[in-house]
C-alpha cells in the first residue's frame, strides 16, 4: 500500500505485504514493535489493535477496504470499512470509534455531565475532533455556545469526509472550531467561562498525555463556573486501575465539588468498556448520580435522530462499580 | 503439538505449525474454517477466538504455555497459561473463563438470582462444570442442597486440575455432582423441587443448543417451586439481540412471574459483556431489581474469599439497559 502522506487520499490497495519476519512459517511479529497503523502482518486482511497499554491481548476487526491512510503532524490516521462494525477510525493504531458502537461512548461522555446540571449554556469540548460529542451536545436546547479545541485538523477533515453522521456535529451553528492545543486553549480561556467541559481524549500515550495530568485539571477547574462540571475519558477499571487511582487523587485535589467515576460498555474498546471521571467545582452542588436535566425523548428535535444508548436509568447505573473498583477508588478518598 | 486425545494430559509444545495455506506470504486462514481449538496460524503464539457467532472480529490472548488439550465426547477442551489473563479455559475454540475476569460472570450469574429471593434452600446448576457457580452458591448460608448437572466430565476434571480456586466449589458438602444431560435431569426432577436454577451454558452452537429452546425453559419452570427463580446465560445485546428477543418471547410464555434481562461486563467475552435472563414462576412475586437477600460482606465466612465483583448497587444497575436494547426487548412484551 502507499506510504502514509500528510494529505487526504484514499486507497483500495489490498492489505498484502511480504512477511519478512517469518522463519519456518512462524511469525513472531507480536514480540517486535507493532506497525504504527495496526495493519501489520499479524492477521493479514484484518486490523489488530496491539498496544503496550493492554499487553498480551489484541482485538481484531476484518477489513473490507482501507478508505484513508495519512500521517498528520501528531499521529497516524486511518479509516477502513470493516466487515461487521461499519467504518472504523484508527489513530496511532488504536480504535477511536466504529459506526456500530460509537453511540455508547459519544452519548455517555456527553449526557452524563450535561444531564447532571440545569440549563447548560456554554460547553467546551477538548479533543473530540470526529464531531460525535458535538452532535450530542447539540441535542441540548439550553446550550448557546459550543467551543471545541482539537489539536489535529486531519481528524476533523477525515471525519467530515468519511463519517458524515458523526461529523454532523460541526454543522450546528452554535459550534466554534479551534484547531490547536487544548491545554493552551484552556489557559487562555477567561476564568469561570463554561458550564461544562468534556475531554474526549485518546489514551495517555501520545498527543493526549497532558490531558491526564494535574496541571490540566487545574486549567479545567479555572475555566469552569462555580458548580460547573467536567467529564473526561478515564480508561478501564479492568486494565488501568492504577491510572484511574492517580486521576482520582488528582481530581480530588483540584475539584472541590464532587468527584465520581462512571463507565459504559463499548465493545471495540479494550476490555469492552471505558470509564469517565465526572467532577464539579465548588459552588452549587452537583449530584451526578441523579440527573436533573433529562433529555426529553419525545422532543420533536430528537425524533429525527433518536438517542440509541443513553437514558435516565443507564445514567444512574453508570456510577455503580464492581466491588474491586469501588474499593480501589474508595482507598484514594480523603 | 500432540493430537487431541480423550484423556487428561499436559503439553508444553510450542505453538508452531507449518502454514500450508500461505500463498506469497499472505494467509487467508480467516476465510476458511477456523481450527477447532483456536490455535490456528492466525496469530502464531496467540490464541484467537474466531466464531460464526461473532463474524468479522476476534479477540486474541498471548499464550505462554499450553497446559492441556483434549477432546471429550462433546467438545474440544484446552487450558493455557496466558501472558496477562492468568489461566484460560477454552471449549470448542471459545473462551469460557480466564482467572483474571471470571469473578464478574460467576458472581453475577449466581447472586443476581439468589439475592433476589429470601432464604434459597435448594439450588440446581445446569452446566457450570468448572465449579465457579458452585463456589458462589456456597456463599449463601441458607442453601441446604446444591445439585449440579454437567454433561462433560472432562470439564470438571480439567477444572479440578488446573483451576483449583474455581473448582473449590465442588468441595462444598452440600454439592451433588451429576454427569449427564441437563435436559434429561430436569425432566426427571420432581415438580417444584428447586428455589433457584442457574443455567451456566456455553453458546447455542454446540452441546448447549437445547438450553436456549422453549421445551427446556418449560422443564425449568416445572422443576421450580412457585415463585422460584431461574438465571440463564443470555448472550450480548451488542451481538445477538435477535437471539435475546427470541429468548424473551419464549420466557414470557413459560414464566408467569417476571421476565428480565440483565448484563455485566466481562472483558474476555465477545463484545466485552454478557447478559442473563432472570425469570420467576407464578407464586410469591420476585422483584429482581431490588434484592431482598443481601450477602453480608462482613460475614466471617466471606472474609477469607471476599466477593470481587458483586454488590447490591451493581445488582440493581445490571437491569438498566441501553435504549436500543430496552426498545428491542419492550417490543417483545405482551
Amino acid at each position: 500500500m502507499a506510504a502514509p502522506e500528510n494529505t487526504l487520499h484514499s486507497t483500495d490497495s489490498p492489505l498484502k505485504r511480504q512477511r519478512e519476519d517469518e522463519v519456518n512459517g512462524v511469525s513472531d511479529t507480536l514480540s517486535k514493535e507493532p506497525q504504527p497503523n495496526g495493519l501489520s502482518s499479524v492477521i493479514p486482511g484484518w486490523f489488530s489493535e496491539i498496544s503496550p497499554m493492554w499487553p498480551g491481548e489484541a482485538h481484531s476487526l476484518k477489513v473490507e477496504k482501507i478508505l484513508f491512510q495519512g500521517k498528520s503532524d501528531y499521529q497516524d490516521v486511518m479509516v477502513f470499512q470493516s466487515a461487521t462494525y461499519g467504518k472504523v477510525l484508527i489513530l496511532d493504531g488504536v480504535i477511536q470509534l466504529t459506526e456500530r458502537d460509537e453511540c455508547a461512548y459519544q452519548e455517555m461522555i456527553t449526557h452524563l455531565p450535561l444531564c447532571s446540571i440545569p440549563n447548560p449554556k456554554k460547553v467546551l469540548v477538548i479533543g473530540g475532533g470526529d464531531g460525535g460529542v458535538l452532535r450530542e451536545v447539540a441535542r441540548h436546547s439550553s446550550v448557546e455556545k459550543i467551543d471545541i479545541c482539537e489539536i489535529d485538523k486531519m481528524v476533523v477533515d477525515v471525519s467530515k469526509e468519511y463519517f458524515p453522521d458523526i461529523a454532523v456535529g460541526f454543522a450546528d451553528p452554535r459550534v466554534t472550531l479551534n484547531i490547536g492545543d487544548g491545554v493552551a486553549f484552556l489557559k487562555a480561556a477567561p476564568e469561570g467561562t463554561y458550564d461544562a467541559v468534556i475531554v474526549d481524549s485518546s489514551d495517555p500515550i501520545g498527543p493526549a498525555q497532558e490531558l491526564f495530568e494535574k496541571p490540566f485539571f487545574e486549567s479545567v477547574a479555572r475555566a469552569l463556573r462555580p458548580g460547573g462540571v467536567v467529564c473526561t475519558q478515564a480508561e478501564s477499571i479492568w486494565l488501568h486501575m492504577h491510572i484511574i487511582e492517580d486521576i482520582v487523587v488528582n481530581c480530588r485535589q483540584v475539584f472541590k465539588g464532587s468527584v465520581n467515576y462512571a463507565w459504559t460498555t463499548v465493545p471495540t474498546y479494550p476490555s469492552g468498556m471505558i470509564g469517565f471521571m465526572l467532577c464539579s467545582t465548588e459552588g452549587p452542588s452537583v449530584d451526578f448520580k441523579h440527573p436533573v436535566n433529562p433529555i426529553d425523548e419525545n422532543d420533536s428535535q430528537q425524533a429525527a435522530r433518536p438517542l440509541k444508548f443513553y437514558n435516565r436509568e443507564i445514567h444512574s447505573a453508570a456510577f455503580c462499580l464492581p466491588s474491586f473498583a469501588k474499593r480501589a477508588i474508595a482507598s484514594k478518598e480523603n
